[in-house]
């Protein structure tokens, strides 16, 4: 068989095909009995299994080999086994290979964000599934010959290599949870259009980051002592095909901050940082923006401006919802730092028939700042009445910067139509808006009103 | 006249009355002429002139006098010029006195707000006007022997005379506001009853405050090198009839952090603390709600737990709209400290007839934990279509602690009814919820839903 015939078979209509090396099967009468669960192992179907074994522990022993061995149905042709040839002229040519579950909402440059049914699955993202937001072509870097600048006002520099980064400073392990500004931004597009990819609900991520503290270099750097506003501008070494790299900047009091915890990280879950995650050194601002986590960085320069970054002046703003392109004014908004207070439904989907009985209701909640989530309410008639949810134990509490994943549990009558819905309460008992008509913005950022979930029970 | 006679005339329809020395006028044919507009002389009809003379300097030139002379009908009798004879047996007889103008919720104990036309008069509330929220009878303080006990783990102890407190530690002065967990309880109460006083948007004022930072003096103390999860406990010297304080706790973290500014305040807008404030000390913890502000401070102790006190345990936190008296666990919530972003409408009020032409709303937005109010949305038909407040210029900006008063201009035409309606957004990009039934508690706090105001025009 062809991989575009395997491709074929993703539903159990169409028969449900997946490859493990390079022999192909039809697992249709396993879906249901996956202990998975069938839309877990239709995450995978019409292609390969690996990606998604890799990721659970429990595919890797040998009975589950054996088991698959009984649905074998053939083998891929030898051609279609090789990956195809790079193009040369792309410049997103160099770009590492993708994890098949990300849904792409952009190929080049790529932005792939994780399904809600494993966003979920557990509270550190694998390093895999985790949602990647790329602005332009991701570097290639040689890590022995990395060299990271860090200048300040006065001509005070200093120049790292990755080895002295790792041992100059000591690690310093944080978890916390990344967002991007345009999270939820397709429940914004239906309100009227924006200018912005179509994000779902699946553009955060959670993940334990190791790395020197931002502070400690700067420190190193003779560059502490300021006083008043001034700014940290992070560069990247990913450019446009003029040349420009992305760019960000924090104020320096969060940089110099040791409660802030900005990292400049080079491990990511135990592991060196992958590619599309900035290797080999990117920013993790806790508590803040993930526009300004900047990647792949090349440079730290201490300033009385922010960065000068299209993405950190024109772009990454909030606006009220009578502000237009042709009324916009980019400097009268100031650039999003922390994030309002967020919570969705990850389980079940919208549209979903769900079975009568008990229904689990899942999903995740953060908010910006540090400000740990301490509830969550959930509806099932679309907010009229509301449940306290149960937030699920946190491997580790840290200062608030990691999100709290939560279930509600309750019964439902089969013939019924239910609106589900969620809203989180922060530390500083800030909630969620209830609609998303007065919060839209003409770049569709900061989509943080209800979630709202209709389902039928059946 | 008696003032029992001078108090029935408070509406022009019954003639507009006010006192000022023993002298009684009839002030109705200059009230449409009053420069500061016809509402603010309307809050002293009935009464004296003095305490609202008091707060707007331009009264004192001798031209007002002379104005007011025109006005005369009469004088006061004899024994109604004198303050009625104390009640010894009452345990508020000791209360201070009140500016009229304040609007009493709770006499005894006093608890009044200032009127919202006179709350965003300035930015600074008026130590007068300044929302009064006690909780018990305010204690007489004897300046001279007044002691402040500082104390912490290991018998580590320190005891502060008034003039010590002020000589020993530099002063420092924040504006802050400080805002009561309860205000606009009195929207929250139209959903469904709760328990608590009827606060309307009064109870939030902003004030110069001046004193020792709580952190030098935990430092002078010895008390500044725990880490971990500690509180700071304070008591008033204001107790119930068994005696019992009341009492309240901060994180340790925020007492010790230079950047939090938490004073133990002597002065409130370059005065020294009025009785109802706290005199003579008070704690003030900007960006935090009003209940950690303990006034007439006797104690400060650093304790591994929270203050045992009824209201931090079982009193100011807040809860899912389904939680009722019989289900509550308040060891479930958090007590409250930093507070949700807040906005409301204090011009024009609601049911108010306005001229068609231009429209003047006025109000104040404010958000807990130093994140400034960046923009203010504000609707004239209920939420639909939003405009943007002009945010008038702050007198000093410092971190955020202080409201922003705004305004926004917009024509209006006759016959027409309006939902003028407001909603703030701070820094961290945080808005207010749309409707007040989601947010709804048991004990009515943390009521910051949009604010509406319906208005017809004339």
């Amino acid at each position: 068989y062809t991989r575009a015939e395997v491709a074929q078979h993703r539903t159990p209509s169409d028969r449900v095909w997946v490859t493990h090396g390079t022999d192909v099967f039809d697992v249709t009468d396993f879906v249901e009995l996956h202990p998975g669960g069938p839309d877990k192992i239709l995450l995978a179907a019409g292609g390969a299994l690996e990606p998604f074994w890799a990721l659970y522990a429990v595919h890797s022993q040998p009975h589950v080999l054996e088991l698959l061995r009984d649905y074998k149905v053939g083998e891929l042709s030898p051609e279609d086994a090789a990956p195809p040839p790079a193009d040369t002229e792309d410049p997103f040519a160099g770009d590492p290979p993708r994890h098949p579950a990300l849904r792409v909402n952009s190929l080049k440059p790529f932005n792939g964000e994780p399904p809600p049914e494993l966003l979920t699955q557990s509270f550190l993202t694998p390093n895999e599934l985790f949602f990647t937001r790329n602005h332009l072509p991701v570097p290639a870097v040689e890590p022995g010959s990395y060299r990271l600048r860090v200048e300040g006002p006065g001509g005070r520099t200093l120049s790292l290599s990755l080895a002295e980064l790792r041992q100059r400073f000591p690690k310093h392990e944080v978890t916390a949870t990344l967002q991007c500004a345009g999270n939820r931004r397709s429940e914004m597009s239906r309100v009227r259009p924006v200018k912005g990819l179509a994000w779902d609900i699946g553009a955060i991520s959670t993940a334990r980051w190791g790395g020197a503290r931002l502070r400690d270099v700067l420190l190193a750097a003779g560059l502490g002592d300021k006083s008043g506003e001034w700014h940290v501008c992070f560069e990247g070494l990913d450019t446009d095909a003029s040349g420009t790299p992305y760019g960000a900047s924090i104020p320096l009091e969060r940089a110099l901050s040791a409660e802030a915890e900005v990292l400049l990280a080079y491990e990511m879950n135990g592991q060196e940082l992958p590619r599309d995650h900035g290797f080999p050194v990117r920013v993790v601002v806790p508590g803040v923006v993930g526009a300004r986590s900047v990647k792949w960085l090349r440079s730290v320069a201490v300033s009385p401006s922010e960065s000068p970054s299209h993405w950190q002046q024109n772009d990454y703003k909030g606006f009220c919802p009578s502000v237009d392109w042709d009324s916009v004014d980019f400097g009268s908004a100031p650039a999003i730092q922390e994030l309002p207070v967020q919570s969705a439904i990850t389980e079940p989907r919208p549209g979903a028939a769900v079975p009568a009985g008990e229904l689990t209701v899942k999903g995740y909640a953060w908010s910006g700042g540090g400000r740990e989530v301490v509830r969550v309410d959930v509806s099932l008639d679309g907010g009229r009445t509301w449940r306290v949810a149960e937030l699920l134990p946190r491997p580790e509490r840290g200062r608030g910067w990691a999100w709290a994943l939560w279930e509600l549990r309750a019964p439902v009558a089969a013939g019924t139509r239910l609106e589900l819905v969620c809203k989180a309460v922060d530390r500083s008992y800030n909630v969620q808006p209830d609609s998303v008509g007065p919060i839209w913005n003409l770049r569709g950022v900061l989509s943080n009103a209800w979630h709202r979930v209709p389902v039928t029970v059946t």
